[in-house]
């Protein structure tokens, strides 16, 4: 996996000839999979056409999910101290008879409707982004082989590998790496799909054009530094999202979507420049600098698969799903397409998973793709429409479009089973506040345990000294039932080990695979601190020291959160996977931990 | 300043014969200093006598205030993510009557007496403090001057030069600077502290020895992951840190204070350990690793001077003062000296202020340090009394241990004017949420405004209608009184520009000196955001658009926080330092801007 030569600052060259896995394409989405196969101790080769990272331009908005995802890898911090904020949105409206003039302002994502621990839009160019998931590969000695271009993929015969040919474009030479899955992270014109049966993008594109603007802008416009929905009587609409470096990207439409497309040799700089300035009047409008332009035509596509029916190609991000920019949802969703699929990837390399796990994958993200199309649709119609329709569109959409609210329907992964808690199967965990008991740390639940490919089961005992038997149970139960995974794990980990970084040293990520590497046990108590001693629970939660919570840290409780009314007598579990989706949840009497163990029995029967 | 040799991984050789200052010594407060003065744009050298920054050991513990510190200076973020972070104490006591116990547990800094807004110490070693301070200086093109001894400084005749000479340790040669100003931050043997007259540390070695041990503990002990202070009936008392990387911190009583010092000799690794075993009895104690050890005997004393008469030769840090390591007071103490002088160099080295301004550095500084050994004597009195007692001493000083509660009496900078605020002259200023106005960002507003070296004029207007005239007489103000310092400090820093680095492109600095290099010019109002519009507030206000805060994110408003009450037809001023305090606030009438312009021309007098 270490790099074979050092060309003019990038890596080239021929790579492994047999690995676990090919990434083809080094956008978001490649790199998101790439980076968690790396740290889960997965070999993979990342091919990638261009001679470096994205340098402008192109995605540049992470959505509230999207910052946790970040913040749940330990990458966030640099995002967050660098990239601009987008907390509101402003709508603006020139008509026949009215100039142009503010027609509302309101919270992007307000607490109410969406819930999210950050709740704004970070606005930071891909390259940025990008930087920093290859930035921790390299920590961990992968490297990306630049200036090679997917050229094909054959099933060898009388074997499960897959071929997969490149060509270096410096040399022109070719070269084959065996593996046991590809993955096409190539965007929209994406070739890996082609190898796919039967996958080509369904939809349609439309009459929509849009020419985007980065750059440095000088105005008397009052709300530059907002995100701005703006509809000219004559010159199209606007979208205008502040940027980091003082810049400021503006959407401007070319056509509108009853009419014609406009000419691709006219939509120049200038053209683009000057269609905005008329849309803009009365205000001026001047840039002191442009870093990126660039024009699309709204497409509204999605594949018809997602994978191979051998489950050994795949396609993620672009490659799968496009869609208009104005939500800002591409980049987001691909890195999630992603992020769904690298643990079930480890979970069957490591044999600790049914190979049926992997056609979750399609069932999940193409779901998600599809509710993004649909969204998309009737944004792009309620932009067109103005001020009172997109308003609308984004109270009913904006917990979609934040992330928070993609979910997935009933599976394998994602129980079916009936209760009344509040978090349900296929949603996200609930972000809430607890504290941490062995050192009395504030910790946010849903991003205190680090992402090592594991379950995280959650017991919720509202009061630990009416919950012991129970937590007993649990305990015995995992203990009996999980010996073979567990142990089948530790010698998977042991022989194959997580991708190491020094910085792994400040995780101290032993403190949460103390009872399995296949799952983090923790246990979430509205008792107080004094009422109880490590030293007298079960041993399996004594070994789980640093996931013992305390849930004192907000008035809303996390137990309130994620379960409704939780009585004394009462226990709940919830199992989230090792992507933070809810894979079940559930709650007994605290008499009824057989019935419980059957339940965490039959979910994890994939693994079984 | 650019390095001039690169030998064997770190800077050696000959620097710039002439510079603006020297600091001696490259530990928590001489790098303070450099870095401050880096970004400043004044001319720095640094020499240390060592090859390389602290690579274990030492200080490890920062305060609630140093954090923030940190943060203003936008270098938390790494700190915060790998450092551990202790929010609670235990006491823990045996006697002769009763076996090893828990007597009580407590949080550490209490909002209602403390009011941090990181109210915990952040644990991790002084070579990370160090490295993250080293890397800006690099960023910014300055290097230090390593292994190369201070020798001797002399005022150079007929001149206000010092000549300053040092040894280079590798090569044994010889060097010398010419310089305006010499800091010796060369700890508490100090060798520039000696080129200060009448600056002998005063005060008494006592006979408190203890033994300090990092490493990786194997216990049955409990409370490990909190802070604990431990009092045993026969083997001494012991003070448990948590710290990064999964390491404690020991701090162990090798003699009580009442009796003989410990033969140095006998304190070795082993004797220190087993004491501790001792103390511990009848928990288990043993380490897996240890990565530093070291004894030290409480001095609790303090130099008769911090600088000399002429104000050239100044010392800060542990060269001024020592005391004991218990409270974890020393490299935060020390990094606030520092912090304290640099912006007053700047000041003074641009001409934008009288000479007398360095004296408030001994007076401010040097009044901090006895505060300190005060506090210091009675917690270490507390600590060997127990329980009661010492819980009972950090109730009274739990504000001083966190720092936000260091605060300087009346002076030059530090106006002694009544009013009735909250806030007062001397004090730091106090955390508060609000709004930007701009871009609907909510911020702190003790760190939104980057460090420039400049003051902040921060106007309170609870509405904003009532107090246009007010606004309107400050602008006037400032337009006429500041025209002189304001072009002076335009053409200086145009001159001599600020220290760059490439991370400043996401700050944007001159969103903050657009009014005037030496001060930013902000507003705080309870006015929501659909009462005005920027256009309509006077000129200066509309150029400081970037700092409009809306008082509206929380509950306890930042007006209530800093004045108490004030009401609609009042309006209140509050200058704050660049170094975070507040140096004048008071509040008028809306009708009585112009008592309101002679004030702040009261206060700044010292520059105009």
């Amino acid at each position: 996996m270490s790099p074979s030569a050092d060309h003019e600052g990038y890596r080239i060259g021929s790579v492994d000839a047999s690995t676990t896995m090919v990434v083809v394409g080094a956008g978001p989405s490649g790199l998101m999979l790439a980076c968690n196969l790396v740290r889960f101790g997965i070999a993979v080769v990342i091919l990638d056409d261009r001679p470096d990272k994205t340098s402008t331009g192109k995605a540049d908005g992470m959505q509230p999910k999207t910052i946790e995802t970040f913040k749940q890898l330990r990458l966030a911090e640099p995002l967050l101290r660098t990239a601009a904020r987008v907390h509101d949105i402003a709508f603006w409206q020139s008509t026949a008879d009215h100039p142009l003039r503010r027609t509302g302002r309101q919270t992007h994502y307000p607490e109410h409707l969406v819930g999210a621990s950050d709740p704004y839009i970070l606005l930071a160019h891909q390259g940025m982004v990008e930087e920093f998931l290859i930035d921790d590969m390299e920590s961990r000695g992968v490297f990306i082989t630049r200036n090679s271009r997917f050229t094909s993929c054959l099933r060898l015969s009388g074997t499960n590998n897959l071929e997969i040919v490149y060509e270096n474009i410096s040399t022109g030479t070719s070269h084959k790496i065996q593996a046991d899955y590809l993955v096409g992270c190539d965007g929209a014109r994406s070739k890996v799909r082609g190898f796919i049966p039967d996958a080509d993008l369904e939809g349609e594109l439309t009459n929509a054009a849009w020419g985007v603007l980065d750059g440095v802008i000088d105005t008397d416009f009052p709300d530059l530094w907002s995100k701005v929905a703006l509809r000219s009587a004559s010159a199209g609409s606007i979208l205008w999202i502040p940027r980091e470096r003082g810049m400021t990207r503006l959407y401007v439409e070319l056509s509108s979507t009853d009419g014609e497309r406009v000419d691709k040799a006219k939509a120049t700089t200038e053209y683009v420049m000057q269609r905005a300035r008329d849309a803009m009047q009365p205000f001026q409008l001047e840039w002191k600098s442009v870093e990126w332009f660039g024009t699309y035509v709204v497409g509204q596509r999605v594949a018809r698969h997602f994978m191979d029916p051998q489950a050994q190609i795949f396609i993620a991000g672009d490659a799968g799903h496009c869609h208009s920019a104005l939500a800002a949802q591409g980049a987001n969703t691909s890195m999630h397409d992603s992020f769904n699929l690298a643990w079930k990837i480890n979970f069957l390399s490591r044999g600790l998973a049914r190979p049926s796990i992997l056609h979750t994958y399609e069932e999940e993200r193409q779901k998600i793709a599809y509710d993004l199309i649909k969204f998309d649709v009737e944004h792009c119609k309620a932009f067109a429409e103005g001020e009172a329709a997109l308003s609308e569109n984004f109270d009913n959409n904006i917990r979609f479009i934040s992330g928070v609210g993609a979910e997935y329907g009933p599976g394998m992964l994602t129980s079916a089973s009936a209760n009344d808690s509040r978090l349900k199967p296929g949603m996200l965990q609930l972000p809430a506040k607890v504290t941490r008991y062995l050192d009395a740390n504030p910790v946010d639940i849903q991003l205190d345990v680090p992402l090592l490919g594991q379950f995280k089961i959650y017991t919720f005992v509202p009061e630990v000294s009416q919950s012991l038997g129970f937590l007993q149970d649990v305990t015995q139960a995992l203990k009996k039932t999980f010996v073979k995974i567990t142990s089948q794990a530790e010698q998977s980990y042991r022989k194959q080990p997580r991708g190491y970084a020094p910085s792994d040293e400040f995780v101290q990520s032993h403190r949460y695979t103390a009872v399995s590497e296949a799952f983090t046990l923790a246990m979430v108590t509205r008792s107080p601190q004094s009422q109880f001693e490590i030293a007298n629970l079960p041993d399996l939660f004594q070994k789980s020291r640093w996931t013992l919570y305390l849930d004192n840290a907000e008035k809303a409780s996390c137990t309130q959160k994620w379960f409704g009314d939780l009585r004394s007598d009462k226990a709940g579990i919830a199992v989230v996977r090792p992507d933070g989706y809810i894979g079940a949840i559930d709650s007994w009497g605290t008499s009824e931990g057989e019935r419980a163990v059957q339940w965490m029995k039959h979910y994890f029967s994939f693994m079984l």
